[in-house]
């Protein structure tokens, strides 16, 4: 059981993937077990050779969460109570020439092709005077069309609606 | 993952305990980690030293349900979430003397002082044609007030009252 911390972090989209010769790369997916207006939140997690059933609960500002491991055979069993409320992408973890960490995503399943890439920032205020490098597209950050739990039951086609704009 | 068959059974109240030497006990305890609306129902169920994660998905007739089997560690991290939705008890497995298996709950927790007996029938014809013991109280099979998920967020003031009737 883990108590995670609040990240400040910054989303964009990308056109077109950077050259990530060397960059690590980890295979994520992540579905929902309980529907979208339910009030509790129960979360598969795989991330590479690890899993996790993590769960919200509570309204508002009272809000717990709390993350279990689990096997890849609880998985499995598991997933299939997530079917179409899915997002699985492969995560490059790499390091912008100033220090940055960033996080790039290639979405597959009904959500490919699309591309985000997300900078985390130790305070506000560095998060607010990053300047993206040019392979950077649009800052969707404030956009919750692109959190995973929207993403998660966002069709194709209104997948590619969106990314037109 | 199982499956589990239709069950045919009926429940009655008990005003007291009968002579339960030589019977098996185990400890029961099942919580709801999903509110009561929810779509998804996902359940904790400990019965003596197993444990056990189980999703009920979708609704009316296209109901899915699964279960896993869960560590005692992956119980305890998970069991804070069911709080407020709780049932606990202990579980007397006996039997008839014409031989029809029962089981008897003593309720704990803001469920005690009460105590059911659910007897399990091989048909229908079998469950309308018993004819119950003297130590048999109340037929409450049909009232959906003692099903576990009614039961479970039943606070003691409500019981006292149910039970007073």
């Amino acid at each position: 059981m883990t108590d995670r911390p609040l990240e400040i972090e910054r989303k964009f989209l990308l056109d077109d993937l950077p050259d990530l010769n060397g960059v690590p790369r980890v295979e994520i997916r992540q579905g929902y077990i309980t529907a979208l207006q339910d009030t509790t939140e129960v979360r598969l997690r795989q991330s590479g050779e690890d899993y996790f059933l993590s769960i919200k609960g509570g309204e508002g500002l009272v809000r717990t969460e709390r993350e279990v491991t689990i096997t890849a055979e609880q998985f499995e069993a598991l997933w299939p109570e997530t079917a179409g409320r899915r997002v699985e992408k492969t995560r490059c973890k790499g390091r912008l020439p100033g220090g940055l960490a960033f996080d790039l995503d290639i979405y597959s399943g009904v959500l490919a092709p699309l591309l985000t890439v997300e900078v985390e920032f130790s305070s506000e205020s560095a998060a607010e005077a990053f300047s993206p490098p040019a392979w950077f597209g649009k800052d969707v950050t404030l956009d919750k069309r692109y959190r995973n739990k929207a993403l998660a039951v966002m069709g194709a086609d209104a997948l590619v609606e969106l990314m037109r704009r």
